[in-house]
């Protein structure tokens, strides 16, 4: 099994209460790549500028991530965000964006994604997304994650794309604002009606919430103290639940499913841990297994 | 083993976005009296006023709760609160509060209760526990809830009350502002190290943490879309966490632990499905139990 995340891949610049820090590798791709590398073998789609560097590929090169599907565009720059994070580390500012070899970014995925049975469409604009799906010859799971953005600017696209994905991951906040419905479980259900699979709702340091037709799944967060930069929480979160579920072939039983959102959880707190990608290039995986353990004493009864 | 159980007892009229209902049985010792007596014998300390009926009283009686420390003052008026929820159903305003009888409430535990083993201080002013743990002989272990009324006007009283109890349950909003950390975990230790053996830090909606010297657990709370009325939630969950470990003859071992969160959460989500304790009225243990598997198939892994 192989998996194709499509995203956004940018570099950042991150304040947060304590540190700044200046470009380091961020967007939706890198993140939720990064992630899924842990349990099965990636294929990254998405497109940087002139600036990029040999070794940001190389960051993803040493996971053993397919980086063939990363366009460089040398008439451009690199997409960039600038954002700061206010004291209490989780609401955060957009200071700048610029979105750059982004903002005509129409994914071109190699011959061998497009036999993929396995897609993950990384926050981005649904359009991309679609975009995505026309080039796949048949998959068997898709699954997107989005934000507040594209259901503000894109709506219809999002819409369109929805009915033609398997499972939606989105944010609590997002859930409430896409659906109108202020219970967080009522929002997710009014989405999953929209004819998915699944939908998650993320919620942060609060955990995620996995609902399907027949099953709701509650998962808290890791709980740590050590938050040194919360972005790609999110992504990487996604990225490394789906990877999980991927590794299972797609099967979406229970276990799989919980196991999925603990290892998407584990993941996520590893992430945040860090600027960037830092602290998940320290981890392997007996690091992973020995925070399951920590995590299933802290949570399971 | 039995609980004594301190607190308000209050008549609250409560506003939400769908209903309104005056003249409902609230206050702190009446949720987690109430939650407590699904797991142990509860007696139950505080004080009404002549508009205290009748029937209010039988409401406990008929959950076997000893009413013998109900004192019911006949020149004043129980304590009144009224409030009304935002769209949100999380987020509320305070309309109106007549501390009446409450205002000189000096609790006098009946001869039985000073030999309880077990106390539990509900949601109050901190020099009403104090009065309480006076009149006490040799408690084994004694909790209480606060608020963040109390940090703001008796941070003293309750520096005093926390250095002479054993576990302190309280918001996470409460434990941030009680000890300036901005993350819920290094708050929580905070507090911990103020003597404690345990400090339970309630995120509402996204349930609990656990923290002793070497325990911590976390308890996502019991996902659910009929939330009617929040009221009360935090007591139930407190009163019932405390009491499932009485029954337990107040083990703090791991499995008590996450068992007592556990039942803590189930009550609590009973309890805000309904006005007041209403919904608290409906159910039996066969229900708490159902509920019980359901949440271990959501949560456990």
């Amino acid at each position: 099994m192989k998996l194709t995340v499509v995203g956004s891949i940018a570099i950042d610049n991150v304040q947060t209460p304590i540190e700044k820090r200046e470009n380091i590798l961020g967007g939706s791709a890198t993140f939720a790549a990064y992630a899924a590398s842990f349990f099965v073998p990636v294929q990254m789609v998405g497109v940087v500028g002139e600036d990029w560097l040999p070794e940001y590929t190389k960051i993803f090169q040493d996971r053993n991530i397919n980086v063939e599907g990363i366009e460089v565009e040398k008439n451009g720059k690199t997409f960039r965000w600038s954002g700061k994070y206010l004291d209490n580390m989780n609401d955060r500012e957009t200071l700048d964006t610029q979105l750059n070899v982004l903002g005509n970014f129409k994914p071109k995925l190699p011959e061998s994604s497009r036999q993929t049975k396995y897609l993950f469409l990384g926050n981005g604009a649904p359009s991309t997304g679609l975009e995505a799906l026309n080039q796949i010859h048949d998959a068997d799971l898709v699954v997107a994650d989005t934000m507040d953005l594209w259901i503000n600017i894109a709506r219809e696209e999002l819409n369109n794309l929805i009915s033609r994905i398997d499972g939606l991951v989105l944010n609590d906040s997002e859930a409430k604002q896409f659906t109108g419905e202020i219970n967080t479980l009522a929002a997710g259900r009014k989405i999953l009606e929209l004819g998915l699979k699944f939908v998650v709702v993320k919620k942060g340091e609060h955990g995620a919430i996995f609902l399907s037709r027949n099953g709701l799944y509650v998962v808290p967060a890791f709980p740590t103290e050590k938050v040194v930069d919360p972005t790609g929480a999110g992504d990487s979160f996604a990225g490394a639940m789906f990877a999980y579920i991927v590794a299972q072939n797609g099967k979406l039983d229970e276990t799989t499913i919980k196991n999925a959102l603990v290892y998407g959880t584990l993941i996520a707190s590893f992430c945040v841990e860090g600027f960037s990608i830092e602290n998940l290039q320290k981890i392997d995986n007996a690091a992973i297994e020995s925070r399951l353990n920590q995590f299933r004493k802290i949570v399971s009864f």
